[in-house]
């Protein structure tokens, strides 16, 4: 699993940085995360491989989060793309879509289909064959649904040394039990414990998406335990107050959050244009939780 | 006046290029002319003083030429503006605006005066104290509008050493008359031609704007003579059959509506994706209309 940033700004085109999206890429899957003014350039400057995607991710529709959509969705008309894409998103995205479509004559080539989730509660939005996409229900000035990604169990892998141990040889129905985690029954009615024929399970890997928010419990309790953690760290602890009227959160905060819900790592982004570059964030973040790392444009988080 | 080229792409976000949009300085009055996505980036890139923009003018509804709009206003909004800002248009802008607006939440903090304008014939659309701005009704797959600038005619300034040679010292009447063109009846009876106590008037600058349209006859007429024309070379000779089809002109077409309208210079710009550089552009151009530029950007433009 590979996260992409292609934009960690908050209020504008400063310093280097450009509004929000990131590319996630597991095996041949490709997803986008919003998707603010510019994604397709940085797209193409960061050699994402976006064409490929087929659902994209929209936490909430203010327009450092969406405003990139219309380019894209048109640039690949251009490109003569046939492939269905899914849109999910709070409500309204249908609209804004469609109203571009229609005035500014947009000749679409695919189809598109609008999911609208509810961002007030954690549910499941889609699934495929590796992964399931839950929303996070994310505290913002309007309904904003973070996204977790969680790789879903694949089959256990046999212990080579099983086979000859337990005579399994040609047993199918034995291969398929252990594979599907259970004990398997050998024909002379022995039970075999599935732990003592299969290697133990890869871990599965999550990640979680979440901007804008203030610190919430409820990111808490969804986000418990995943290896990675995007939050938007949007301020220092400087501007405390302007965070809280603002419905965001300081790197502090971020940190704390992450290290409420027992995450792996930690990523920050959505930075404000007040800010030069994000040094403060890092060392006020860090105090609170050691993993906490610098959501860079261009940079790549392997999970 | 000085024209600063912001995006000079047609297609996509290629070899380094910004989709379509340039700033017009007067003195103190800056005008934009079209908003492909990222023109807010170009802005802030090239150091375009945008905030005093009052009167953005947009050729037609595509969105390589209009998806920078929701940011830039959106953009404005953060930073309080309260200028009222008139956005020039066939028709269709405000629908697509107001959608944005209502969907994405944005809480305008200044008014906005949307103005639609028939691109099927060259009319007055925008005047103040020094210009007038007319549509050029330009050819092409939806209603498209070029821009044409024209400064005002200002009052006559007068030869010094007329006021000694007629007597003119204290003749507020006969000045008047001189600076607004006219000839001055001395206190005698006697008739002074202007011409004997005016400097010869300044030429007055033009520039026309004309993204997208296939050549045009009604271009030609409407351009006659303007200082600098802009004209989309969206493709090459190579593509001559892709431009007619598409209502796009090629570089040589471009020069050719050039030396019909007699133009000063002429400026080349929207140019495809499938042309790494513009030196093809230059050179088909060059070999019809000598005095041809390529519009690279953040290059200025003196008129």
């Amino acid at each position: 699993m590979k996260i992409t940033i292609l934009g960690n700004s908050s209020g504008g085109p400063f310093h280097g940085r450009h509004y929000t999206a990131q590319a996630l890429q597991l095996d041949a899957h490709l997803f986008l995360i919003d998707c603010g003014e510019g994604t397709q350039m940085q797209i193409h400057q960061h050699k994402v491989k976006a064409d490929r995607c087929k659902q994209l991710f929209i936490t909430h529709l203010h327009g450092d989060h969406v405003f990139g959509l219309m380019g894209l969705i048109t640039n690949w008309c251009l490109k003569k793309r046939e492939t269905p894409l899914t849109l999910f998103s709070p409500p309204g995205l249908r609209e804004l879509i469609e109203t571009t479509i229609r005035v500014c004559g947009v000749k679409m080539t695919y189809p598109l289909e609008f999911v609208e989730v509810d961002a007030s509660v954690s549910h499941l939005a889609f699934e495929n064959n590796q992964l399931e996409v839950w929303t996070i229900p994310l505290n913002h000035r309007s309904p904003t649904s973070g996204w977790l990604f969680r790789e879903k169990p694949k089959p256990l892998n046999i212990r080579p040394e099983a086979i000859a141990e337990f005579n399994l040889e040609g047993n199918i129905e034995a291969f398929k039990a252990a594979k599907a985690g259970k004990d398997v029954v050998l024909p002379d009615g022995a039970v075999i414990p599935n732990a003592a024929i299969t290697l133990p399970p890869l871990s599965l890997r999550s990640y979680a998406f979440c901007s804008d928010t203030a610190p919430s419990e409820k990111v808490i309790e969804t986000v418990r335990g995943v290896d990675l953690l995007y939050h938007e760290a949007t301020f220092c602890d400087e501007h405390l107050e302007e965070a809280a009227i603002s419905f965001h959160s300081t790197a502090r905060q971020a940190a704390e959050v992450a290290r409420a819900a027992g995450v792996g790592r930690l990523l920050l982004g959505h930075f404000s244009g007040r800010y030069t570059d994000e040094t403060r964030h890092l060392a006020e973040a860090q105090e609170v939780f050691k993993e906490t790392f610098v959501g860079t444009e261009g940079s790549d988080w392997l999970i």
